[in-house]
Protein backbone atom coordinates (compact mmCIF):
# COMPACT_ATOMS: atom_id res chain seq x y z
CA UNK A 1 0.00 0.00 0.00
CA UNK A 2 1.56 3.27 -0.97
CA UNK A 3 1.16 6.45 1.61
CA UNK A 4 -1.47 7.80 -0.70
CA UNK A 5 -3.50 5.17 -0.29
CA UNK A 6 -3.25 4.76 3.54
CA UNK A 7 -3.98 8.36 3.36
CA UNK A 8 -7.33 8.08 1.37
CA UNK A 9 -8.25 5.34 3.48
CA UNK A 10 -8.26 7.09 6.55
CA UNK A 11 -9.89 10.25 5.48
CA UNK A 12 -12.60 7.38 3.72
CA UNK A 13 -12.77 5.44 7.39
CA UNK A 14 -12.23 9.10 9.59
CA UNK A 15 -9.93 7.25 11.49
CA UNK A 16 -6.26 6.04 11.87
CA UNK A 17 -7.02 3.34 14.18
CA UNK A 18 -4.80 -0.02 13.63
CA UNK A 19 -6.42 -2.75 15.98
CA UNK A 20 -3.93 -5.02 17.60
CA UNK A 21 -4.32 -8.78 17.27
CA UNK A 22 -2.46 -10.00 20.34
CA UNK A 23 -4.79 -12.67 20.40
CA UNK A 24 -4.23 -15.21 23.38
CA UNK A 25 -5.88 -18.54 23.69
CA UNK A 26 -6.20 -18.35 27.57
CA UNK A 27 -7.88 -15.11 27.28
CA UNK A 28 -10.19 -15.58 24.71
CA UNK A 29 -14.07 -15.81 25.87
CA UNK A 30 -14.35 -19.60 26.63
CA UNK A 31 -17.25 -20.98 24.30
CA UNK A 32 -14.70 -20.14 21.33
CA UNK A 33 -12.60 -23.12 22.29
CA UNK A 34 -14.79 -25.33 20.98
CA UNK A 35 -13.57 -24.40 17.42
CA UNK A 36 -11.03 -26.11 15.61
CA UNK A 37 -9.02 -22.93 15.38
CA UNK A 38 -10.33 -20.66 18.70
CA UNK A 39 -8.01 -18.25 17.56
CA UNK A 40 -8.79 -17.77 14.01
CA UNK A 41 -12.24 -17.67 15.00
CA UNK A 42 -11.43 -14.82 17.75
CA UNK A 43 -9.92 -12.97 15.31
CA UNK A 44 -12.56 -13.36 12.55
CA UNK A 45 -15.07 -12.02 14.75
CA UNK A 46 -13.46 -9.16 15.87
CA UNK A 47 -12.27 -8.27 12.56
CA UNK A 48 -15.80 -8.17 10.99
CA UNK A 49 -17.03 -5.91 13.96
CA UNK A 50 -14.65 -3.36 13.93
CA UNK A 51 -13.30 -2.64 10.46
CA UNK A 52 -15.91 -0.60 9.63
CA UNK A 53 -14.09 1.99 12.23
CA UNK A 54 -9.95 0.84 11.64
CA UNK A 55 -7.52 1.34 9.03
CA UNK A 56 -5.11 -1.40 10.00
CA UNK A 57 -4.47 -4.75 12.02
CA UNK A 58 -1.69 -5.65 13.72
CA UNK A 59 -0.81 -8.97 15.01
CA UNK A 60 1.66 -9.71 17.24
CA UNK A 61 3.58 -12.54 16.28
CA UNK A 62 4.34 -13.40 19.66
CA UNK A 63 0.69 -14.58 20.53
CA UNK A 64 1.20 -16.59 17.19
CA UNK A 65 4.41 -18.34 17.64
CA UNK A 66 3.79 -19.31 21.23
CA UNK A 67 1.50 -22.06 20.15
CA UNK A 68 4.13 -23.62 17.40
CA UNK A 69 2.38 -24.47 14.46
CA UNK A 70 -1.31 -24.36 15.31
CA UNK A 71 0.09 -20.36 15.47
CA UNK A 72 1.30 -20.22 12.04
CA UNK A 73 -1.78 -21.32 10.79
CA UNK A 74 -4.15 -18.84 12.60
CA UNK A 75 -1.91 -16.18 11.65
CA UNK A 76 -1.77 -17.15 8.24
CA UNK A 77 -5.85 -17.84 8.20
CA UNK A 78 -5.90 -14.44 9.63
CA UNK A 79 -3.94 -12.43 7.02
CA UNK A 80 -5.39 -14.27 3.95
CA UNK A 81 -9.54 -13.52 5.55
CA UNK A 82 -7.86 -9.60 5.39
CA UNK A 83 -7.24 -10.01 2.01
CA UNK A 84 -10.36 -11.90 0.96
CA UNK A 85 -12.58 -9.44 2.93
CA UNK A 86 -11.11 -6.10 3.65
CA UNK A 87 -8.02 -5.53 0.95
CA UNK A 88 -7.84 -2.24 2.00
CA UNK A 89 -6.59 -2.98 5.30
CA UNK A 90 -3.02 -1.97 6.63
CA UNK A 91 -1.47 -5.16 7.63
CA UNK A 92 0.97 -4.81 10.20
CA UNK A 93 3.26 -7.54 11.24
CA UNK A 94 4.19 -6.79 15.00
CA UNK A 95 7.58 -9.07 14.88
CA UNK A 96 10.55 -6.46 16.07
CA UNK A 97 12.84 -8.28 14.07
CA UNK A 98 16.58 -7.20 12.79
CA UNK A 99 19.64 -9.10 11.71
CA UNK A 100 22.50 -9.66 9.80
CA UNK A 101 21.86 -9.05 6.51
CA UNK A 102 21.07 -12.52 4.91
CA UNK A 103 18.99 -12.84 7.53
CA UNK A 104 16.96 -10.06 7.53
CA UNK A 105 16.38 -10.74 4.01
CA UNK A 106 14.92 -13.91 4.44
CA UNK A 107 12.26 -11.91 7.58
CA UNK A 108 11.54 -9.41 4.54
CA UNK A 109 10.84 -12.61 2.47
CA UNK A 110 8.41 -14.01 4.86
CA UNK A 111 6.90 -11.30 5.41
CA UNK A 112 6.35 -9.35 2.13
CA UNK A 113 6.58 -12.00 -0.15
CA UNK A 114 5.14 -15.29 1.59
CA UNK A 115 2.16 -13.36 3.61
CA UNK A 116 1.98 -10.49 0.99
CA UNK A 117 1.84 -8.34 4.90
CA UNK A 118 2.23 -4.50 4.16
CA UNK A 119 4.78 -3.12 6.96
CA UNK A 120 6.79 -4.82 9.58
CA UNK A 121 7.83 -3.88 13.14
CA UNK A 122 12.16 -3.71 13.05
CA UNK A 123 14.43 -2.92 15.97
CA UNK A 124 17.25 -1.06 14.91
CA UNK A 125 20.15 -2.03 17.50
CA UNK A 126 22.51 -4.10 14.56
CA UNK A 127 22.25 -0.70 11.91
CA UNK A 128 21.93 -0.60 8.47
CA UNK A 129 22.46 -3.93 7.10
CA UNK A 130 19.56 -5.00 9.14
CA UNK A 131 17.28 -2.54 8.25
CA UNK A 132 17.49 -2.29 4.29
CA UNK A 133 16.66 -5.74 3.34
CA UNK A 134 13.28 -4.58 4.54
CA UNK A 135 13.15 -1.49 2.58
CA UNK A 136 13.57 -2.74 -0.96
CA UNK A 137 9.88 -3.60 -1.45
CA UNK A 138 7.49 -1.69 -3.47
CA UNK A 139 4.19 -0.69 -1.27
CA UNK A 140 5.61 -2.03 1.53
CA UNK A 141 7.05 -0.56 5.16
CA UNK A 142 9.37 -0.95 7.61
CA UNK A 143 8.59 0.50 11.12
CA UNK A 144 11.18 1.22 13.17
CA UNK A 145 11.39 1.04 16.94
CA UNK A 146 12.27 4.94 17.92
CA UNK A 147 10.91 5.51 21.18
CA UNK A 148 8.73 2.79 22.88
CA UNK A 149 5.91 2.68 24.67
CA UNK A 150 7.08 0.81 27.55
CA UNK A 151 8.95 1.53 30.50
CA UNK A 152 12.24 0.09 29.31
CA UNK A 153 12.17 2.77 26.62
CA UNK A 154 14.07 4.99 29.39
CA UNK A 155 16.86 2.71 29.71
CA UNK A 156 18.58 3.15 26.51
CA UNK A 157 16.34 4.90 23.80
CA UNK A 158 17.05 8.25 26.00
CA UNK A 159 20.50 8.12 26.69
CA UNK A 160 22.63 11.31 25.98
CA UNK A 161 25.48 10.39 22.96
CA UNK A 162 28.31 12.65 23.16
CA UNK A 163 26.55 14.82 20.75
CA UNK A 164 24.09 15.76 22.75
CA UNK A 165 21.09 13.90 21.23
CA UNK A 166 19.65 11.17 22.81
CA UNK A 167 19.76 7.75 21.01
CA UNK A 168 16.69 7.37 19.70
CA UNK A 169 17.71 10.90 17.51
CA UNK A 170 20.32 8.96 16.14
CA UNK A 171 18.04 6.18 15.01
CA UNK A 172 15.70 8.86 13.33
CA UNK A 173 18.37 10.34 11.40
CA UNK A 174 20.48 7.46 10.05
CA UNK A 175 17.28 5.28 8.80
CA UNK A 176 16.02 8.55 6.90
CA UNK A 177 19.66 8.13 5.02
CA UNK A 178 18.72 4.44 4.58
CA UNK A 179 15.43 5.05 3.50
CA UNK A 180 16.57 8.23 0.73
CA UNK A 181 19.38 5.79 -0.11
CA UNK A 182 16.71 2.92 -1.12
CA UNK A 183 13.84 5.16 -2.67
CA UNK A 184 13.71 4.78 -6.08
CA UNK A 185 12.68 8.57 -6.43
CA UNK A 186 15.43 9.49 -3.47
CA UNK A 187 12.67 10.76 -1.18
CA UNK A 188 12.11 9.69 2.39
CA UNK A 189 8.24 9.22 3.65
CA UNK A 190 7.16 6.01 1.10
CA UNK A 191 9.04 3.35 2.76
CA UNK A 192 9.69 3.93 6.83
CA UNK A 193 7.88 4.41 9.77
CA UNK A 194 8.72 4.49 12.94
CA UNK A 195 7.20 3.43 16.70
CA UNK A 196 6.50 5.95 19.17
CA UNK A 197 4.65 4.98 22.54
CA UNK A 198 1.94 7.00 22.85
CA UNK A 199 2.91 6.93 27.41
CA UNK A 200 6.16 9.41 25.26
CA UNK A 201 3.70 12.54 25.84
CA UNK A 202 6.03 15.88 24.78
CA UNK A 203 8.52 13.79 23.01
CA UNK A 204 6.19 13.96 19.78
CA UNK A 205 6.66 17.22 19.66
CA UNK A 206 10.59 16.81 19.19
CA UNK A 207 9.76 13.76 17.06
CA UNK A 208 8.22 16.17 14.58
CA UNK A 209 11.08 18.41 14.08
CA UNK A 210 13.52 15.28 12.98
CA UNK A 211 10.51 13.62 11.18
CA UNK A 212 8.08 16.01 10.04
CA UNK A 213 5.93 13.83 7.39
CA UNK A 214 6.73 10.17 8.27
CA UNK A 215 3.84 8.68 9.74
CA UNK A 216 4.34 7.04 13.21
CA UNK A 217 2.45 3.84 14.48
CA UNK A 218 1.53 4.37 17.96
CA UNK A 219 1.47 2.16 20.60
CA UNK A 220 0.32 2.95 24.30
CA UNK A 221 -3.09 3.61 24.45
CA UNK A 222 -5.93 2.08 26.30
CA UNK A 223 -4.14 -0.14 28.76
CA UNK A 224 -0.89 1.23 28.43
CA UNK A 225 -2.15 4.58 29.67
CA UNK A 226 -1.02 7.17 26.84
CA UNK A 227 -3.36 10.17 25.66
CA UNK A 228 -4.56 10.13 22.05
CA UNK A 229 -5.52 13.66 22.60
CA UNK A 230 -2.03 14.53 23.42
CA UNK A 231 -0.61 12.25 20.29
CA UNK A 232 -2.30 14.57 18.57
CA UNK A 233 -1.74 17.91 19.21
CA UNK A 234 1.81 17.18 18.87
CA UNK A 235 1.62 14.23 16.45
CA UNK A 236 -0.71 15.05 13.73
CA UNK A 237 0.67 16.25 9.94
CA UNK A 238 -1.75 17.32 7.23
CA UNK A 239 -1.67 13.59 6.13
CA UNK A 240 -2.44 12.27 9.39
CA UNK A 241 0.90 10.81 9.91
CA UNK A 242 -0.36 8.56 12.68
CA UNK A 243 -1.70 5.45 12.91
CA UNK A 244 -2.85 5.09 16.58
CA UNK A 245 -3.28 0.88 18.32
CA UNK A 246 -5.34 0.19 20.56
CA UNK A 247 -4.94 -3.74 21.85
CA UNK A 248 -6.27 -5.10 24.81
CA UNK A 249 -8.59 -2.38 25.22
CA UNK A 250 -10.75 -3.35 22.25
CA UNK A 251 -10.54 -6.91 21.53
CA UNK A 252 -10.75 -8.00 25.02
CA UNK A 253 -13.15 -5.33 26.44
CA UNK A 254 -15.63 -8.32 26.69
CA UNK A 255 -15.58 -11.90 27.84
CA UNK A 256 -18.89 -13.30 26.75
CA UNK A 257 -20.38 -14.29 23.72
CA UNK A 258 -20.83 -10.69 23.27
CA UNK A 259 -17.20 -9.50 22.86
CA UNK A 260 -17.27 -9.41 19.01
CA UNK A 261 -20.33 -6.77 19.64
CA UNK A 262 -18.26 -4.79 22.28
CA UNK A 263 -15.12 -5.28 21.02
CA UNK A 264 -16.75 -3.12 17.96
CA UNK A 265 -18.22 -0.74 20.18
CA UNK A 266 -15.10 0.50 21.55
CA UNK A 267 -13.21 0.81 17.88
CA UNK A 268 -16.44 2.96 17.30
CA UNK A 269 -15.76 5.17 20.52
CA UNK A 270 -11.55 5.37 19.34
CA UNK A 271 -12.81 6.00 15.99
CA UNK A 272 -15.30 8.89 16.87
CA UNK A 273 -12.79 10.61 18.78
CA UNK A 274 -10.21 10.37 16.10
CA UNK A 275 -12.95 11.89 13.60
CA UNK A 276 -12.66 14.82 15.79
CA UNK A 277 -8.82 14.89 16.06
CA UNK A 278 -9.24 14.64 12.06
CA UNK A 279 -11.53 17.75 11.92
CA UNK A 280 -9.70 20.09 14.42
CA UNK A 281 -6.30 19.30 11.79
CA UNK A 282 -8.63 20.15 8.42
CA UNK A 283 -8.62 16.16 7.51
CA UNK A 284 -11.83 15.87 6.82
CA UNK B 1 21.72 -26.39 30.82
CA UNK B 2 23.37 -24.92 33.94
CA UNK B 3 26.72 -23.00 33.36
CA UNK B 4 28.38 -25.69 35.15
CA UNK B 5 26.83 -28.60 32.78
CA UNK B 6 27.54 -26.74 30.03
CA UNK B 7 31.30 -26.15 31.14
CA UNK B 8 32.02 -29.67 31.37
CA UNK B 9 30.07 -30.10 28.14
CA UNK B 10 32.97 -28.00 26.59
CA UNK B 11 35.98 -30.29 28.60
CA UNK B 12 34.44 -33.39 27.17
CA UNK B 13 34.04 -32.33 23.95
CA UNK B 14 37.26 -30.69 23.66
CA UNK B 15 35.05 -27.83 21.44
CA UNK B 16 32.76 -25.05 22.15
CA UNK B 17 31.54 -24.61 18.62
CA UNK B 18 27.96 -23.80 17.80
CA UNK B 19 27.14 -25.09 14.28
CA UNK B 20 24.28 -22.77 12.92
CA UNK B 21 21.35 -24.19 11.24
CA UNK B 22 20.49 -21.58 9.02
CA UNK B 23 18.81 -23.97 6.45
CA UNK B 24 17.80 -22.29 3.35
CA UNK B 25 15.49 -24.90 1.84
CA UNK B 26 17.10 -23.05 -1.84
CA UNK B 27 20.25 -24.09 -0.53
CA UNK B 28 20.21 -27.70 0.31
CA UNK B 29 21.45 -30.42 -1.90
CA UNK B 30 18.68 -31.01 -4.38
CA UNK B 31 19.16 -34.61 -3.86
CA UNK B 32 17.28 -33.85 -0.23
CA UNK B 33 14.30 -32.29 -2.35
CA UNK B 34 12.64 -35.33 -2.47
CA UNK B 35 12.31 -35.81 1.46
CA UNK B 36 8.52 -35.32 2.36
CA UNK B 37 10.58 -32.40 4.65
CA UNK B 38 14.30 -31.56 2.73
CA UNK B 39 14.74 -28.85 5.96
CA UNK B 40 14.51 -31.74 8.65
CA UNK B 41 16.45 -34.04 6.55
CA UNK B 42 19.04 -32.05 5.94
CA UNK B 43 19.64 -30.50 9.20
CA UNK B 44 19.30 -34.69 11.12
CA UNK B 45 22.07 -35.59 8.73
CA UNK B 46 24.55 -32.49 9.55
CA UNK B 47 23.87 -32.59 13.16
CA UNK B 48 24.62 -36.83 12.74
CA UNK B 49 28.04 -35.67 10.97
CA UNK B 50 28.52 -32.89 13.27
CA UNK B 51 27.01 -34.09 17.15
CA UNK B 52 30.39 -35.11 18.01
CA UNK B 53 32.45 -32.00 17.60
CA UNK B 54 30.25 -29.36 18.60
CA UNK B 55 28.77 -28.38 21.99
CA UNK B 56 25.85 -26.31 21.02
CA UNK B 57 23.29 -26.12 17.69
CA UNK B 58 21.63 -22.73 16.55
CA UNK B 59 18.77 -22.84 14.64
CA UNK B 60 18.10 -19.16 12.66
CA UNK B 61 14.38 -18.65 13.22
CA UNK B 62 14.85 -16.50 10.10
CA UNK B 63 15.04 -19.33 7.66
CA UNK B 64 12.21 -21.62 9.37
CA UNK B 65 9.51 -18.68 9.47
CA UNK B 66 10.26 -17.90 5.54
CA UNK B 67 8.39 -21.17 5.09
CA UNK B 68 5.61 -20.40 7.35
CA UNK B 69 3.87 -23.28 8.85
CA UNK B 70 6.02 -25.58 6.79
CA UNK B 71 9.38 -23.80 8.54
CA UNK B 72 7.94 -24.28 12.09
CA UNK B 73 7.15 -27.80 11.71
CA UNK B 74 10.87 -28.64 10.60
CA UNK B 75 12.27 -26.49 13.58
CA UNK B 76 9.96 -28.34 15.86
CA UNK B 77 11.21 -31.84 14.46
CA UNK B 78 14.77 -30.57 14.59
CA UNK B 79 14.58 -29.58 18.32
CA UNK B 80 12.76 -33.13 19.10
CA UNK B 81 15.59 -34.82 17.44
CA UNK B 82 18.51 -33.17 18.72
CA UNK B 83 16.27 -33.52 22.80
CA UNK B 84 16.22 -37.21 22.11
CA UNK B 85 19.50 -38.03 20.31
CA UNK B 86 21.70 -35.34 21.71
CA UNK B 87 20.50 -34.34 24.74
CA UNK B 88 23.79 -33.08 26.13
CA UNK B 89 23.66 -30.53 23.12
CA UNK B 90 23.19 -26.47 24.13
CA UNK B 91 19.95 -25.52 21.82
CA UNK B 92 20.08 -21.79 21.07
CA UNK B 93 17.11 -20.15 19.00
CA UNK B 94 18.47 -17.45 17.23
CA UNK B 95 15.58 -14.84 17.46
CA UNK B 96 16.19 -11.41 18.40
CA UNK B 97 13.21 -11.22 20.12
CA UNK B 98 12.51 -8.21 22.60
CA UNK B 99 9.10 -6.59 23.10
CA UNK B 100 7.36 -4.80 25.97
CA UNK B 101 6.90 -7.08 29.20
CA UNK B 102 3.72 -9.16 28.58
CA UNK B 103 4.90 -9.73 24.66
CA UNK B 104 8.71 -10.74 25.57
CA UNK B 105 6.90 -13.41 27.98
CA UNK B 106 5.02 -15.03 25.29
CA UNK B 107 8.37 -15.36 23.64
CA UNK B 108 9.62 -16.65 26.25
CA UNK B 109 7.18 -19.21 27.04
CA UNK B 110 7.56 -20.14 23.20
CA UNK B 111 10.96 -21.26 23.37
CA UNK B 112 11.55 -21.99 26.87
CA UNK B 113 8.46 -23.48 27.68
CA UNK B 114 6.33 -25.04 24.15
CA UNK B 115 9.92 -25.70 22.63
CA UNK B 116 12.25 -26.46 25.51
CA UNK B 117 14.97 -24.45 24.10
CA UNK B 118 18.15 -23.95 25.86
CA UNK B 119 18.96 -20.12 25.01
CA UNK B 120 16.92 -17.48 22.93
CA UNK B 121 18.93 -14.58 21.69
CA UNK B 122 17.34 -11.23 22.40
CA UNK B 123 17.62 -7.72 21.43
CA UNK B 124 18.17 -4.65 23.93
CA UNK B 125 16.61 -1.86 22.11
CA UNK B 126 13.57 -1.82 24.56
CA UNK B 127 15.09 -1.92 27.88
CA UNK B 128 14.68 -3.84 31.19
CA UNK B 129 10.61 -5.16 30.85
CA UNK B 130 11.54 -6.49 26.94
CA UNK B 131 14.52 -8.82 28.78
CA UNK B 132 13.87 -9.45 32.12
CA UNK B 133 11.15 -11.91 31.40
CA UNK B 134 13.34 -14.16 29.70
CA UNK B 135 15.14 -14.23 32.45
CA UNK B 136 12.89 -16.26 35.10
CA UNK B 137 13.46 -19.37 34.29
CA UNK B 138 16.30 -22.00 35.80
CA UNK B 139 18.39 -23.69 33.32
CA UNK B 140 17.50 -21.30 30.97
CA UNK B 141 19.80 -18.79 29.05
CA UNK B 142 19.19 -14.98 27.26
CA UNK B 143 22.09 -14.58 24.83
CA UNK B 144 21.73 -10.45 24.60
CA UNK B 145 23.08 -8.62 21.19
CA UNK B 146 25.79 -6.54 22.47
CA UNK B 147 28.20 -6.03 20.10
CA UNK B 148 27.48 -7.81 16.63
CA UNK B 149 29.35 -9.06 13.55
CA UNK B 150 27.36 -7.49 10.74
CA UNK B 151 28.89 -3.78 9.63
CA UNK B 152 25.77 -2.18 10.84
CA UNK B 153 27.02 -2.85 14.31
CA UNK B 154 29.05 0.82 13.63
CA UNK B 155 26.20 2.24 13.50
CA UNK B 156 24.18 2.60 16.37
CA UNK B 157 26.52 -0.11 19.18
CA UNK B 158 29.55 1.81 18.89
CA UNK B 159 28.31 5.63 19.10
CA UNK B 160 29.82 7.29 22.24
CA UNK B 161 27.08 8.37 25.01
CA UNK B 162 27.77 11.52 26.70
CA UNK B 163 29.81 10.09 30.03
CA UNK B 164 32.16 8.42 27.47
CA UNK B 165 30.81 4.73 26.95
CA UNK B 166 29.89 3.19 23.55
CA UNK B 167 26.18 2.56 24.04
CA UNK B 168 27.31 -0.93 23.80
CA UNK B 169 28.75 -1.21 27.66
CA UNK B 170 25.62 0.36 28.71
CA UNK B 171 23.60 -2.57 27.53
CA UNK B 172 26.24 -4.91 28.71
CA UNK B 173 26.43 -2.77 32.66
CA UNK B 174 22.76 -2.65 33.42
CA UNK B 175 21.76 -6.04 31.63
CA UNK B 176 24.27 -7.59 34.23
CA UNK B 177 22.17 -5.67 37.64
CA UNK B 178 18.78 -6.97 35.68
CA UNK B 179 20.69 -10.89 35.87
CA UNK B 180 21.91 -10.33 39.46
CA UNK B 181 18.35 -9.06 40.44
CA UNK B 182 16.15 -11.84 38.49
CA UNK B 183 18.79 -14.56 39.87
CA UNK B 184 17.84 -16.39 43.43
CA UNK B 185 21.34 -16.05 44.24
CA UNK B 186 21.74 -12.55 43.08
CA UNK B 187 24.47 -13.46 41.36
CA UNK B 188 25.76 -12.93 37.44
CA UNK B 189 26.76 -15.35 34.99
CA UNK B 190 24.47 -17.75 35.31
CA UNK B 191 21.28 -17.05 33.13
CA UNK B 192 22.22 -14.16 30.87
CA UNK B 193 25.38 -14.44 28.02
CA UNK B 194 26.39 -11.54 25.29
CA UNK B 195 26.39 -11.84 21.27
CA UNK B 196 29.94 -10.15 20.12
CA UNK B 197 30.58 -10.73 16.93
CA UNK B 198 34.30 -12.51 16.01
CA UNK B 199 34.83 -9.84 13.50
CA UNK B 200 35.34 -6.80 16.37
CA UNK B 201 39.01 -8.40 16.99
CA UNK B 202 40.18 -6.26 19.82
CA UNK B 203 36.75 -4.95 21.18
CA UNK B 204 36.72 -8.50 23.19
CA UNK B 205 39.65 -6.98 25.32
CA UNK B 206 37.25 -4.04 26.35
CA UNK B 207 34.28 -6.32 26.78
CA UNK B 208 36.64 -8.99 29.11
CA UNK B 209 36.95 -6.19 31.27
CA UNK B 210 33.28 -5.09 31.51
CA UNK B 211 32.16 -8.94 31.99
CA UNK B 212 35.02 -11.21 32.52
CA UNK B 213 33.30 -14.42 33.66
CA UNK B 214 30.17 -14.32 31.46
CA UNK B 215 29.61 -16.55 28.46
CA UNK B 216 29.57 -15.17 25.25
CA UNK B 217 28.06 -16.29 21.60
CA UNK B 218 30.59 -15.39 19.18
CA UNK B 219 29.19 -15.63 15.49
CA UNK B 220 31.21 -14.39 12.74
CA UNK B 221 34.28 -16.61 12.13
CA UNK B 222 33.87 -18.95 8.55
CA UNK B 223 31.46 -16.56 6.31
CA UNK B 224 31.96 -13.10 8.01
CA UNK B 225 35.82 -13.56 8.15
CA UNK B 226 36.35 -12.96 11.64
CA UNK B 227 39.45 -15.14 13.77
CA UNK B 228 39.11 -17.80 16.14
CA UNK B 229 42.52 -17.34 17.37
CA UNK B 230 41.97 -13.95 18.14
CA UNK B 231 38.71 -14.40 19.79
CA UNK B 232 40.54 -16.45 22.31
CA UNK B 233 42.81 -13.95 22.35
CA UNK B 234 41.24 -11.78 24.51
CA UNK B 235 37.92 -13.98 25.19
CA UNK B 236 38.64 -17.14 26.72
CA UNK B 237 38.21 -17.57 30.76
CA UNK B 238 39.07 -20.07 33.05
CA UNK B 239 35.78 -21.84 32.16
CA UNK B 240 36.02 -21.01 28.35
CA UNK B 241 33.29 -18.50 28.90
CA UNK B 242 33.25 -18.78 25.18
CA UNK B 243 30.78 -20.55 22.23
CA UNK B 244 31.76 -19.54 18.93
CA UNK B 245 29.05 -20.17 15.90
CA UNK B 246 29.70 -20.87 12.07
CA UNK B 247 26.83 -21.66 10.21
CA UNK B 248 27.25 -21.50 6.19
CA UNK B 249 31.01 -22.45 6.24
CA UNK B 250 30.07 -25.97 7.87
CA UNK B 251 26.69 -26.56 6.59
CA UNK B 252 27.13 -25.38 2.86
CA UNK B 253 30.85 -26.60 2.71
CA UNK B 254 29.79 -28.69 0.09
CA UNK B 255 26.35 -29.12 -1.94
CA UNK B 256 26.73 -32.87 -3.12
CA UNK B 257 25.01 -36.61 -1.60
CA UNK B 258 28.43 -36.22 0.51
CA UNK B 259 27.32 -33.16 1.92
CA UNK B 260 26.92 -34.24 5.67
CA UNK B 261 30.62 -35.98 5.84
CA UNK B 262 32.02 -32.54 4.37
CA UNK B 263 30.14 -30.75 6.96
CA UNK B 264 31.76 -33.34 9.84
CA UNK B 265 35.05 -32.69 8.79
CA UNK B 266 34.75 -29.17 8.65
CA UNK B 267 33.40 -28.84 12.13
CA UNK B 268 36.40 -31.76 13.13
CA UNK B 269 38.58 -29.15 11.94
CA UNK B 270 36.85 -26.18 13.62
CA UNK B 271 37.03 -28.73 16.72
CA UNK B 272 40.66 -28.97 16.51
CA UNK B 273 41.87 -25.42 16.22
CA UNK B 274 39.32 -25.30 19.42
CA UNK B 275 41.27 -28.05 21.19
CA UNK B 276 44.32 -26.46 20.95
CA UNK B 277 43.26 -22.92 21.89
CA UNK B 278 41.54 -25.02 25.62
CA UNK B 279 45.21 -26.49 25.71
CA UNK B 280 46.87 -23.17 25.30
CA UNK B 281 44.52 -21.54 27.96
CA UNK B 282 44.81 -24.79 30.07
CA UNK B 283 41.00 -25.81 30.47
CA UNK B 284 41.57 -29.19 29.14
Amino acid sequence: MTREQLFEHIQKKRSFLCVGLDTDVKKIPSHLLKNEDPVFAFNKAIIDATAPYCVAYKPNLAFYESTGVKGWIALEKTVRYLHEHYPDQFIIADAKRGDIGNTSAMYARTFFEELDIDAVTVAPYMGEDSVTPFLGYDGKWVILLALTSNKGSQDFQRLQTADGMPFFEHVLRKSQEWEKAAAPDGKAGGALMYVVGATQGQAFEEIRRIVPDHFLLVPGIGAQGGSLEEVCRYGITAQCGLIVNSSRAIIYADHTEDFARVAGEKAREVQQQMAAELKKALII
